[in-house]
């Protein structure tokens, strides 16, 4: 008999139909039982009076996955206005081991520690595997989006030779008897691939060796990268970058509304046009607003993004505010320096509510720029840039692009406490199982 | 002045447009030169009379990036009936380097490692170019195919603390001073997300430490990976190998239609129904028709899959076959065993052009089944198995899933010689750069 879904059963009223699930809950009162099932369309309830059903419930401890062929009833006091009655229940398997807390709760109560040594187990919660949900919703919207845009989906290696980026935070192995890393970003790769392309992204894990234990912090994500040729300047770069963005709210709200509504996650206000500010001017509005002066600062802490989050939504309504302009010392060689103004660069962040969620910029292209930039930073020995170089020797556009880890975009969109719980098997530097 | 791409130049007939790309080719004839600019649409014939304009592009060879201001002519003589003309050229950057070989030719003439040392110069050829196309197609096809099929995406982590499926070809990292490795697989993840979420997929790179140097080897690819929950058996899992399958062939014919003419690839035949065929029955077969008596292999050899190819290409009009029941002993632990046929798995293998395109099965779901099957290989120690077995523990549907890689299903479907040239930056035993 074919399965029927939780979501389907009101189509089948007074039919003889077939469940499967995870029993979500028993309920063993005095002259009746209810079966709560789960599938991965949500929840139904079954009612069990005869008692050798009630005795095989019994035996059968929450989460063990079971079939169940029933009769569709309604009733209107019942969730949804429908229930399974006179029930055949069949185990899929030996009954399921004590479980180390309890998933049927609307709020998992475990700490997180132990939500994340029980991850097979925890991920079940219906509002953690909504996290899952609402992340595959926001991925595809960022592939629509930059697809719609003509992006060419990328896949880069998660292996390299050199540890160039930044050499201190990098994943050794042993690779065939030599040493080699884990790339840190697809950064090399994704420039190297505009000058075949032109417009690429991709989605794709990263890896970072840096020793930090903090609540933002993950040993290893999924970065959404992009990168495009032929632009005037870092602005088309952030116009893209808004079109992605809006792309996953998008994605969200029409892949994953039910997700979001359970987990009681506002959509975020995504202007038009998202406000632009320039690095000296959050300086300085900071220092008027506030009274503290950091108008000579050579970045923003988090207390300044804080702050000009704020003041995006008041004056313009907007989750999402775009900081241009930071000084060229505080971001990668590569970035395009301003020319205009002198030790700023053509380097910005998007801030949204409040947090840094990704950095871009127009970068550099003439092969010659690369050279000094690398010498100006003490880097005389161009080997381990060779691919790099390379393409920019052959001839390179005017590009720039942008990235971001999709666990820190998940984690401010559903103000989640920590990134951990952004990632279904968080790395830190503590935890590499499960 | 913005941009105009070449295919669109023909909607601009008589008018001053501005054109970019890179310099594909130059032909400096006695009285006229042409510059054909190749862009990520195609390409533009710009032709020059004026003396100066053809001094610079004298200067600037192929591959350097410029911006070109001219009119739009018709000239039923020119490819496309259109061309550009009395242009204004601007160099993007400085002049690019000497070519190690010709992009312009139809063909790409270099030797295989010469184009591998040279990947981000000999990606940019449209032949090489269009394979990462066909690529970014099947894929988007292949997600699409699963999501409307209710499969959710996950992302499952690389770097995983234990060396589990098969020892021998893993690589191991040292993380943050303990021994980890990074993972040959998402089986073990995507098998715990059943019990998440029923149906997953996963699009990401794995690694293999295998030493092999061969046509069909890569240390490091982009698998293909789905998983589904509350099935009655293997087919089911067949069917939606189908249809995943069917989607990337969608994908490619709607997305990359181009592309594959250029290459003159053929689209596979995919019939209604992917002929099925158990394996004992194809050791028949095959020794009826040749004479060769391969009725106790325990498994089919390249050979084997050829003639079955064929076979299914004459019988069913098809590309692809499935094989089903393959012994359990040359399967992997996690197999479920045909109870009906002692000896025989449901395992499964579909195979595409007469190659092994990829593996699946329904696997075992209890979790006294993976103790008793991994003590019968050898397995006593279940530490390492821990957050999979924790899974199961915890009450799993029957299930079962399939895997593939990117790269070789792009050789199968452009018959390219080497699994290398599927790959973008390949990582073999002798190469981990570019």
């Amino acid at each position: 008999m074919q399965r029927i879904l939780s979501s389907q059963l009101h189509g089948h009223l007074g039919q003889t139909v077939r469940a499967a699930g995870w029993i979500h809950r028993r309920r063993l009162l005095k002259s009746v039982a209810f079966l709560i099932l789960r599938d991965r369309d949500g929840l139904a309830q079954i009612v069990i009076t005869e008692p050798q059903q009630r005795e095989l419930l019994e035996s059968l401890p929450e989460e063990t996955t079971v079939s169940v062929v029933a009769t569709v009833t309604a009733n209107p006091s019942a969730p949804g206005g429908i229930e399974l009655t006179e029930p055949q229940i069949e185990a899929l398997t030996e009954p399921a081991v004590a479980a180390p807390f309890d998933l049927f709760r609307p709020q998992l109560s475990a700490t997180l520690p132990t939500l994340l040594d029980h991850a097979p187990f925890a991920l079940r919660h219906p509002r953690r595997s909504a996290v899952i949900k609402i992340g595959a919703a926001a991925v595809a919207g960022f592939r629509t989006a930059l697809t719609e845009q003509s992006f060419v989906e990328i896949h880069t290696p998660k292996i390299v030779g050199t540890a160039t980026e930044s050499g201190a935070t990098v994943f050794g192995l042993d690779y065939f008897g030599r040493r080699a890393f884990l790339a840190q970003s697809p950064q090399f790769y994704k420039q190297i691939m505009v000058g075949v392309l032109e417009r690429v992204f991709e989605v794709g894990p990263v890896f970072r060796a840096e020793p930090h234990d903090t609540v933002r912090h993950l040993a290893e994500y999924t970065s959404l990268d992009a990168e495009m040729g032929f632009i005037s300047d870092e602005y088309e770069v952030m116009a893209a970058c808004q079109g992605a963005v809006a792309g996953m709210l998008e994605g969200v709200e029409s892949l994953a509304a039910q997700s979001m509504q359970m987990l009681e996650a506002k959509m975020p206000a995504l202007p038009a046009e998202i406000p632009i500010v320039h690095f000296t001017d959050v300086r300085e509005m900071y220092t008027k607003a506030t009274g503290e002066d950091i108008t000579s600062e050579p970045d923003l802490a988090p207390a300044h993004e804080r702050w000009l989050g704020g003041w995006a939504l008041r004056e313009h309504g907007s989750d999402f505010v775009f900081v241009t302009g930071f000084p060229t010392a505080h971001r990668a060689f590569y970035t395009h320096p301003d020319l205009a103004r002198p030790g700023f660069s053509r380097g910005f962040d998007l801030i949204f509510r409040g947090l840094e969620l990704l950095s871009g910029s127009q970068r550099m292209h003439r092969h010659s720029d690369y050279v000094a930039a690398l010498a100006a930073r003490g880097q005389t020995d161009l080997a381990p840039y060779a691919g790099y170089l390379d393409a920019m020797a052959h001839g390179m556009p005017p590009h720039g692009g942008f990235a971001f880890g999709l666990e820190r975009f998940l984690g401010r969109l559903l103000d989640l406490p920590n990134v951990r719980l952004a990632s279904n098997f968080p790395r830190d530097l503590n935890r590499v199982t499960p």
